[in-house]
C-alpha cells in the first residue's frame, strides 16, 4: 500500500443553522482539492459517508448530489456505517485505489444534525441500534451506560473516573478553532451536570452537530514518497452484532481489538509506536473502553490512566487533541473523516496551538453504533 | 481482474408480507452460500446494497445486522446509491478482491418496500431526487416522463413505442417463477391503462417490490478459472447530475454511456458481442434509452427495435429475459444483484423454461435516480 494524503480540511463544527448539507460537503471539497493543490477535474473517484441525509434533509444518492457540486461526471460512492460511515468511506477509497483502477480519490464525511428537532435526530440516531433495544427503551446514551455500569463493577472503577476523557476533551478543545466546545470543564461540572442515564451524565455525552471533512488521497504506485507526505500504513474495517445482548462481554469492543490487530499488523507496528490517537469518544466510557482495545493500556486499567492524564497533550500518546467528538463536536458521518484531518494536520507540523513535538505516527479509531462497525487508520510521516 | 462467481441467489420477488428485511436477507445469504458450497465463516468481507430500510424498518446500520445473520464477527459494507444500490455493492467487492486484501466476499442486494402506505414509499422514494425537482412537484414517474415526451417529440416516436419494453418484459416472466408479475399484457391493455404522468401509463411502470438477492466473489488471483465458472471482466460505475434540469440532453443517459465505453473497453469487446442483457427498465423509456446509450441500436432507433421485437427471446441479443424491473420486480436495492444472478443462472445452462441456448456474455446494467449513477458489470463463462 503506497497510498499517501495530499489534501486534508474540516468545516467549522457546530450549530451550522446558515448551512445545508450541500453548502458542508461544498466548502469541505474546496479546502481539501485547494490544500492539495488540484482542480476538481483531477479527482478520479469520490467517497462519501453520510448517516442521516435521508431522514434530517429528505435527501439520499447524495453521490449523484457531489456529480453536481463537482460540476463535472464521476463515478460517487456513499457508504452508510452510523457513526462509522466517514472512516468506511476512507477504507473503500482505499481498496479502490489499491486496485489499480483509480489513482486520485476524494474522500468526504458530512452531516447536517441541528435541523430537525432533538426528539425526531434522536429517534433517526436509534435507527443504527437494534429493534429489540430500542423495543426496550434504550437510546443509545442507555446502551453506553449498561456498558459503564457493567464496567464500574467489574474494574472497581467510580462514576468520577468516566469524567476524566471529557475533561481532557474539553481542555484540549481550547486549542482548536474548528471545535463546537472549545471551553474546560471541571470534576464539579461533569458531576452536578443531568444524569442521562445511569451512571451517565449530560458532559459524559457528545454533542449534536453539523459540519464536514475531506480528505485527497493519491495511489504513488511505485513512486517514491515526497517529503511532508503523510502515508495510509493500515486501513481495516471490523463487524460485531448490533445488538449489545448478543456478545460476550460488555467491557470489551471486540471488533475495535480485531481492527487494532490487524492494523498494528499491516503497519508493522506496535501500540508503543503510535505518537498520537483520536479515538471514537461518543460518551466518555467509550474513550476508556477504546485505550484499553486498543493495546494502549491494560484491560480495566483505562480509567486509571485517564485519571493519571497519561492521555493529554504533553504526554507520550497524547488522546484526541482536536478535543474529540466530546468537545471538537460529532457530526455523525463527518467525524472518521475529521479524526484523518486532524492526524494530517499534527504529522504535517500544522496544527497551531495544539501542535505536537514532530509526531510521527497516528491512529484514527472510528466506531459505529456500540462497535456493530469499527474502522481504524493508521497514518505516518 | 480474475473474479468469478461461485454463488448467486435470488428471493422470490413481490409483495411478501410475511417476509422481514432480517428474513429475506438471511434466505438470500443462506441461498448464495449453499450454491457456493461454502460455510459461512468462509466469506471474508461482505457489501451490502440497500436505499430505504431507515425509511421503511427504521433500521440502518445494517452491516452490524449482517454480522448477527452471519453469527461471527466479519467487515461488512453498506452502499446507497438509490436504486443502485445493489451495482454499486458489486463494484464495491470488485475493488476490496482486487486490492488483493480479500479473497472472498458476499454481495446482497435486499429491499423491503411493501410494509408502508404507498404514499410514504413514493415521499421516501423521492429523497433520490433533487430538491428542486421534488419542489416543483415531480415524482420519479414525472422526471421519466419529461425524458419520454422528449423523446418521442425529438424522433418521432408514438405513446404505443412506448409499450412495447413492457409487454416483452411481461412475456419474459411468465418464464421465471421469481417473477412479481408472471403475465402477459397486451398493447391494448397498456393503452387502456391509467395515465400516471403523461405520456407514461401504469403499465408502463415497474412495481414496489420486496425482495433480495446475494453472490459470492471469488478473487482465483493466478489461479485458472474452473470450467462453468462465471468470471466478472467488467465492473464499473459512473455518474451524472442528480437534477435532471442541469444535463444537457433529455434523450441520452451519458453516465450510461460513459460507463458503457470503459467496460467494454476492459472485457476487451464491443456491444456486438453480448448473448445477453438485463438492463434497468424501472420505466419503459428506461429501457429504450438504455439500449440505445449501450450501443445495441443507434440513438433514437430504440423504439424501432423494440417494436420490432428485436430483443425478446429466441432473438440474438434478448434484453431482460428475467421479466426486468417492470414484470420480475423492483425492490431497489436488490435489483442490480438480482441481474447479476440471472445472469449467472444463464451463462450457467440452469435457467430453466428461459434457458437460451450456451449464451457466453452477459451485461447488467443498473441506474440510480435518473441517471445520477449508472453501474454496469459484464460477465463471461
Amino acid at each position: 500500500m503506497n497510498i499517501v494524503i495530499n489534501g486534508a480540511y474540516q468545516t467549522k463544527f457546530g450549530e451550522l443553522w446558515d448551512k445545508s448539507l450541500h453548502d458542508l460537503m461544498t466548502e469541505a471539497i474546496d479546502g481539501a482539492l485547494q490544500d492539495a493543490g488540484l482542480e476538481k477535474k483531477e479527482i478520479e473517484i469520490v467517497f462519501l459517508g453520510n448517516k442521516m441525509a435521508s431522514q434530517v434533509s429528505d435527501q439520499n444518492h447524495l453521490s449523484a448530489l457531489v456529480n453536481e457540486i463537482l460540476g463535472y461526471r464521476i463515478p460517487v460512492v456513499r457508504v452508510e456505517s452510523a457513526c462509522a460511515s466517514g472512516g468506511v468511506a476512507l477504507s473503500q477509497a482505499c481498496f479502490a485505489l489499491e486496485s489499480g483502477q483509480y489513482n486520485k480519490a476524494l474522500v468526504i464525511g458530512a452531516e447536517k444534525m441541528t435541523d430537525l428537532p432533538i426528539e425526531q435526530i434522536s429517534y433517526s440516531l436509534m435507527h443504527a441500534a437494534s429493534e429489540q433495544e430500542r423495543q426496550a427503551g434504550l437510546s443509545f446514551v442507555g446502551l453506553y451506560a449498561l456498558m459503564a455500569k457493567n464496567y464500574l463493577q467489574t474494574f472497581g472503577a467510580s462514576q468520577e473516573d468516566l469524567a476524566y476523557p471529557a475533561i481532557k476533551n474539553h481542555k484540549h478543545a481550547t486549542l482548536n478553532p474548528k471545535a463546537q466546545f472549545p471551553f474546560e470543564i471541571s470534576l464539579e461540572q461533569v458531576a452536578q451536570s443531568a444524569l442521562v442515564a445511569d451512571p451517565l451524565r449530560l458532559l459524559h455525552c457528545s454533542g449534536i452537530t453539523d459540519g464536514a471533512a475531506a480528505v485527497v488521497l493519491e495511489n504513488l504506485g511505485c513512486e517514491a514518497r515526497k517529503n511532508n507526505q503523510v502515508q495510509v500504513v493500515a486501513s481495516v474495517q471490523a463487524g460485531e452484532t448490533l445488538a449489545l445482548s448478543a456478545r460476550q462481554s460488555l467491557t470489551t469492543i471486540e471488533s475495535t481489538k480485531d481492527a487494532a490487530q490487524k492494523a498494528y499488523q499491516q503497519a508493522g507496528i506496535g501500540p508503543e509506536d503510535i505518537s498520537l490517537l483520536e479515538v471514537h469518544d461518543c460518551f466518555t466510557i467509550a474513550e476508556i473502553l477504546a485505550v484499553e482495545d486498543l493495546g494502549l493500556c491494560h484491560k480495566g486499567e483505562g480509567h486509571i490512566a485517564m485519571r493519571n492524564q497519561k492521555f493529554t497533550i504533553g504526554c507520550p500518546q497524547p488522546v484526541n487533541i482536536s478535543g474529540g467528538l466530546k468537545a471538537c463536536g460529532h457530526p455523525v458521518g463527518a467525524t472518521g473523516v475529521k479524526q484523518i484531518v486532524e492526524l494530517c494536520n499534527q504529522l504535517k507540523g500544522r496544527a497551531g496551538a495544539r501542535q505536537l513535538n514532530k509526531p510521527l505516527v497516528g491512529l484514527a479509531h472510528n466506531v459505529g453504533g456500540t462497535g456493530g462497525t469499527v474502522v481504524i487508520h493508521i497514518l505516518k510521516i
